[in-house]
């Protein structure tokens, strides 16, 4: 079959490999140029941090091993506090239970050419107004997808985009002083939040989000700097004028339904479901979908309406798990993470994981080192709260038992 | 100024009636031809409930007067029992709490008459593809409004859009047995619903709601009556023959911000917000947006921008609440009113509005009799409740004590 793909990002390359190896012809249709050629970004965000689901994903397309060297380990989170100390937080327990830290054009330009040499046709600067000729077509197009809107033109379709009110900056550290293999961390309330990416060359990208308004009025970074994030503004020497240059970037979220049209048209990452990045899984349930829909055709090969009606059912709760979790995870990052009360109760978390490997797992450990579904995954985070609450209920009991003991003895 | 109105239903061809009267110069655009030469409603729903709001912007207007005569009254809900029996329930209990059923297009010609013996264009039979020459936008061209996709190109536009899972079909009563001057329900649960609305020759329109897949599934409409709605299949002689020939209406639901572009654009109506429409607040809403965004234009008379941000700060707050009653009120409609203890509860409410007349005043009463906003109206109508549980826990309470006085007596 003649399968068309539009969009040669993370999901959309790494489908057409999934899908050259059933024996398609598949064609990529990508707006922008080959990004083995120029070094476009548009300012999109650079670094991603590669989690088990991804790296499942690339696994099975044979690509992990190439890859590896690309990215740099974040063993955990590294928590800047008001008066510059630093506070490391482990991920996990494990020595697997780490993100990866890779630069999305290299991501991509390892998928593109993984499919170019499977066969792919990549064709670049091509802007479509119609769906293109094919017995189907992927709409990995991303968040503002052209193939989801001519999809949903004249059906009832559910559509939901909603702008985050804050936007980001991204500014350059050419040195992390300590803690590079980690996610750092500023949370600074309504103030503001910075998070940073390592990179391979020792430097760090730092992504500063902030409220429109506040951001629109910092009319002298360094001051603004000075006064919220003091021992950042230490580390960002070009920060006056990546700040002018570099652009605002905006934050979406999206949800919609159906995701396929009969056999002939399916939607896939962004296209499908975008969510905040606050919990780092927007790339990796792209690459997820990937799997899922492979799954999808094996157990139908022979009909693609009954592979994309299975793989909108199998997937989209999932997603919209992740939609939520990901809006929760922008508090955490902004607010809890200051909090003494958080971390003990993480600390907690990671003790009970210890104590009953495989049977306690944090909810964090599911979501960025499983492969557990988002869904399955929440579902069982929050029976372990209501044992957690429920053991709190008992100690707080024994406790006033044996007060009592005490005073009747 | 020169202010351009796109959509010549009820929302823009009042507005341009309020606008001709500020002194602008107002064109409105239509893509349909003029409903005063053509017969064509493109099976849009025939009828409307004009309530409270709805009737304040005609009178302001001047049109009220002429609209009357074109009007049914509804005096309150005739709710058919599966065993044929019916009950009425009056709206409220003054003369004026009556709703009054009127043919969209009948509603529509007034308007476009008055506004054009006023001094407004019309240019019908034309369709946008980029917003009219003006100096002011209003984009009342509902659900799927173009000025809304025009305005919201490139920005960072929040947008809801989610259809209910159930289509309509619009059948005629020729004849309707008793209680025309009512709005009759046959409150079918999840297997459907019947609404309907009397029109000025006796006749009366049905709307039947079902869900897609129990509509699609009617092979032979007459035994689905016979068993569903046996009491209506006597009344509907033409059955068969529309159930093949009308088509499925869909409902949709919009949210959306902003509503506005700097002083160039403003949305109203379904294109601001689009509802469900079992509060019956579809029309009157939009029609109070005119009312709301006159009395803007009066306190910022020469500061479109100021006038259009505040049109959206007062009013979207109301409409976001109108779209959770419609969606509350399907379920009312479709179960509750099939409960004595509804009945009984909304008896109170009526006999506690009577006991203390203007400081009761039930929700459904606020929102369909009187044109307090939205919002407030849900507000008050949870003090309200509020009271009534308290008063329930309070009488428990004192047949508690007396019951225990006997014991000791």
């Amino acid at each position: 079959m003649k399968i068309a793909i539009v969009g040669a990002g993370p999901a959309g390359s790494l489908l057409a490999c999934y899908l050259v190896r059933r024996g398609h012809q598949v064609e990529v249709y990508e707006r922008r140029p080959d990004p083995r050629r120029y070094d476009d970004e548009e300012g999109r965000s650079i670094n991603l941090g590669l989690s088990a689901r991804g790296m499942r994903a690339l696994t099975d397309v044979g690509l992990m091993a190439e890859i590896q060297p690309l990215t740099v380990p974040m063993r955990g989170r590294a928590v800047h506090a008001p008066d510059g100390k630093v506070a490391f937080h482990p991920y996990g327990n494990r020595q697997t239970e780490i993100l990866h830290s890779i630069r999305r054009r290299d991501l991509v330009i390892s998928l593109i050419n993984q499919a170019d040499s499977a066969g792919v046709a990549f064709r670049f600067d091509t802007t479509l107004s119609a769906l293109p000729e094919a017995d189907a077509v992927v709409g990995a197009d991303g968040a503002f997808s052209t193939v989801r809107t001519l999809m949903h033109r004249g059906a009832r379709a559910d559509f939901r985009q909603e702008y985050l009110p804050w936007g980001y900056k991204e500014l350059t550290i050419p040195t992390m002083p300590s803690h590079h293999e980690a996610l750092h961390v500023w949370p600074g309330g309504d103030d503001g939040l910075i998070v940073t990416h390592p990179n391979l060359d020792g430097s760090a990208t730092a992504t500063l989000f902030l409220p429109y308004d506040k951001l629109a009025a910092i009319t002298d970074p360094e001051a603004f700097f000075a006064e919220r994030f003091p021992d950042a503004l230490a580390l960002i020497p070009d920060l006056a004028k990546e700040f002018a240059e570099r652009p605002v970037g905006h934050l979406v979220s999206i949800r919609t339904a159906p995701w396929h049209h009969e056999g002939q048209v399916v939607l896939i990452g962004d296209a499908a479901h975008a969510v905040y990045p606050f919990y780092g899984q927007g790339m990796n349930s792209a690459l997820e979908d990937c799997t899922v829909l492979d799954a999808c055709l094996d157990e139908h090969p022979d009909d693609l309406a009954a592979a994309f009606a299975e793989f909108e059912r199998r997937r989209r709760p999932h997603t919209d798990v992740l939609d939520e979790l990901s809006r929760q995870n922008f508090v955490e990052l902004r607010e809890r993470v200051r909090s003494p009360l958080h971390h003990a109760r993480k600390r907690a978390d990671l003790t009970l994981a210890r104590i009953f490997p495989g049977r306690w797992v944090p909810l964090y450990t599911m979501v960025s080192h499983t492969t557990t579904p988002y869904a399955d995954a929440l579902a069982k985070a929050k029976r372990q709260d209501a044992v957690l609450r429920w053991a709190a209920v008992g100690a707080a009991g024994l406790a006033a038992v044996a007060m009592l003991a005490r005073k009747v003895r």
